[in-house]
């Protein structure tokens, strides 16, 4: 099944995916070569939005959720990339710690967390649950698929430079938890493990201006090896300064950002004859994408923003509270399963894809945010025959031409978070 | 699809099918240990046999064809592993050559080379083929599915170095020729190269015998690691002296070693209340398994061979002539799919399983060599919902539990194989 793409401007997307095809073995080789130069993330997902004329990651996310909507049928996929990773950091490894977010119901999140259990079980570990929440003693969870887990309390080893849990001393601490909380201090100083992916990848110290900046550099390099305009991969953005939630201040300076980014868009429209209006999303700089996040076809929609408004813009998840502001061209989702829009969403694990979705919402707008409540997922078709590219389809017809599109961008992207991490990396080795 | 297993005796199969699943995190621990240790062959296959009360790997193959046969739906599994392999060789590299079988018009084998070809393009090489025919031009074949491959004439380089085609310079020489004809000299002394699978791993240096006794350290270890008895895995087997091919010299040594190996068997069918009729196989020490065997159930077959009987034991594919043999247990297989016999074969690249197939014969019998003409092959069910071994199903009756056991059994082969290599390395490296 390849999603219809409802867009009369397509040709530049069809042209990328030809470019893109045939040159996979010189994109393979510049990845494999920059891999040498720069460690993956552990894991990573990234959400994709496809205009036709345009295809870019929207969002980069290091502490993936979401891996129970993979399809079984790639799991193995999964394992062996998790091998990869797990021999890279640990490889005589026996134990590994997995923290997932807190206090969650979410039984969707919760069989992602069994999900991966099972995942890391097969690359050769055993698997246990410690906590950031303040319990006592085990904590048993059950499932909808009558299984359980069981979260336990932390403990710190001895000499204070190991986590672990009661009896158990993992080599690695991986985190399934963004640290939208801040960084715990349980969490600090674990001199003699992995701690993965690095604290400083959580959202009380990244921000996303720093991914744009990676990215930007990512793609200048891919763009010249295929050639394409970069335009074609990049959302163009601009940071704001400070929206102070309580007063006006900010204000000012968002509405000439958003103004002076939408004439920067309609240039490039005109550019490629593209009759789409442009709009941009203003979002906080730091937590996750789903949070506080507003699409923008007007300066003046930003210029008077009440209360209510700024504050659903800076207050993300847990009360996290970041008044940096980004603003991003957005990029319209022309892609469609059953009239409803949809937005794939690539997973990786060290540097390999390893399945994917479609995130599909009936009820939002080709220009809103699909991460919301309401979202349903439709595993990308990576099963279907000739999971392969075949280099004979015409382009536009073919689930795996396009698919390998979509990862080659989603590794863009991974690539741009690696280098990210590189330049933020508060105690960087030298070597 | 798990084919019906037909036999009374399946009892202990199905115990180490739950212990080998109940130690996964400790199997793979150790595979990934011992793979800190060895290189893994760059590919290979391995053929099994499923008795019920015994399971084992039959033949191990390092040059192997058939990848055409495997599931299209895991290729993005071999694309993974081929990465992790070039990755370890040449990290740069950028082009590859592969050497197929010589003047074949197989266009089964043909396909197995374009989908080695297709593979190993999309890890980020350019891949051509040469061919150790002696062509002056290149020569091109069609396929049945309508592309074609080109077959070219080898270049050595100036420098005598390296070997190439015509504008073509490779980091890695890829054999997928089993070098039965013996080692042309082309190959030699590529000092500037990689030459993988190494020379000595051709059937003109090879001997099974190296592999079986390689292979019964590995399962030792294993065996104890998951606690049965290390003959469930292993078969028996007996290395036979010369046979001359004019004269009846060898035949008393061949009928005794045959005997001795008869009675051995018996005891342990005997241990195991195991009422099927034990028997042999003998073939040559060197050569490709689907020639020159012979299935014996009684000293008495074998006593007075005549002349054609040893012609056809003792000479291999493209008339290579191995004059010693190997005696081993054979293993029946009492797997079937639509009432004809099938073994599982299982594909690797480097030390991941990427796939595998049935290979079902409709008219051999249980003790027969099914890789003769009239075989045909049915994928192996990877590909079906839950491909993750499921720790709660009933022994003997999940799809992917029964191949998760077989992809263990296949490493320890492969892993044997490793040691094989290393030991009968004729430069090996010191450290």
């Amino acid at each position: 099944m390849v999603p219809h793409l409802v867009t009369a401007l397509n040709g530049p997307l069809l042209d990328l995916e030809k470019k893109i095809l045939g040159a996979t073995p010189a994109i393979e080789r510049w990845f494999r070569m920059e891999w040498q130069e720069h460690t993956p993330p552990f894991y990573c997902s990234v959400d994709l939005r496809n205009a036709g004329f345009k295809l870019a990651p929207v969002d980069t996310n290091l502490f993936p959720g979401g891996f129970n909507n993979l399809s079984p049928e790639m799991l193995p996929l999964a394992v062996q990339a998790a091998m990869a990773a797990i021999e890279k950091y640990c490889p005589d490894a026996k134990n590994l710690l997995l923290i997932p977010e807190n206090h969650t119901r979410n039984s969707f999140y919760l069989q992602n967390v069994a999900r991966l259990m099972q995942i890391f079980r097969q690359t050769g570990l055993n698997v246990r649950l410690g906590t950031l929440e303040d319990i006592k003693k085990p904590k048993q969870i059950d499932l909808p698929d009558g299984s359980t887990i069981t979260l336990e309390p932390l403990e710190r080893s001895k000499n204070g430079r190991r986590l672990g849990l009661k009896n158990f001393d993992p080599c690695t601490v991986l985190l399934n938890n963004d640290l939208s909380i801040g960084i715990p201090s349980v969490l600090e100083h674990l001199d003699e493990q992995n701690v993965l992916p690095p604290l400083h990848a959580g959202w009380a110290v990244r921000r996303k201006s720093n991914h744009f900046s990676a990215y930007d550099d990512v793609v200048k390099k891919f763009a010249k090896l295929v050639d394409v305009d970069p335009w074609m991969l990049n959302p163009l953005y601009a940071k704001c300064g400070e929206l102070n939630l309580q007063e006006d201040a900010g204000s000012d300076c968002l509405a000439d950002n958003v103004s002076s980014l939408l004439s920067k868009i309609r240039k490039k429209y005109k550019e490629y004859g593209i009759k789409e209006q442009p709009f941009v999303i203003v979002k906080a700089n730091a937590g996750t994408y789903g949070m506080g996040i507003m699409t923008v076809k007007d300066a003046s929609e930003v210029k008077d923003l009440n209360r209510k408004q700024r504050s659903k813009l800076v207050v993300g998840k847990e009360g996290l509270e970041v008044n940096e502001l980004v603003i991003q061209e957005g990029v319209h989702s022309f892609e469609r399963i059953n009239e409803a829009v949809a937005e794939p969403v690539v997973y990786m694990i060290d540097r390999y894809v390893v399945g994917g979705f479609y995130r599909v919402h009936a009820e939002r707008g080709i220009n809103e945010n699909l991460n919301a409540p309401g979202a349903h997922f439709v595993p990308l078709a990576f099963q279907q025959q000739h999971a392969l590219p075949d280099l004979q389809a015409k382009p536009g017809t073919a689930a795996p031409n396009r698919f390998y599109m979509y990862g080659v961008v989603a590794r863009l992207a991974l690539l741009a978070a690696s280098l990210e991490m590189e330049k933020t990396d508060p105690n960087p080795e030298v070597y």
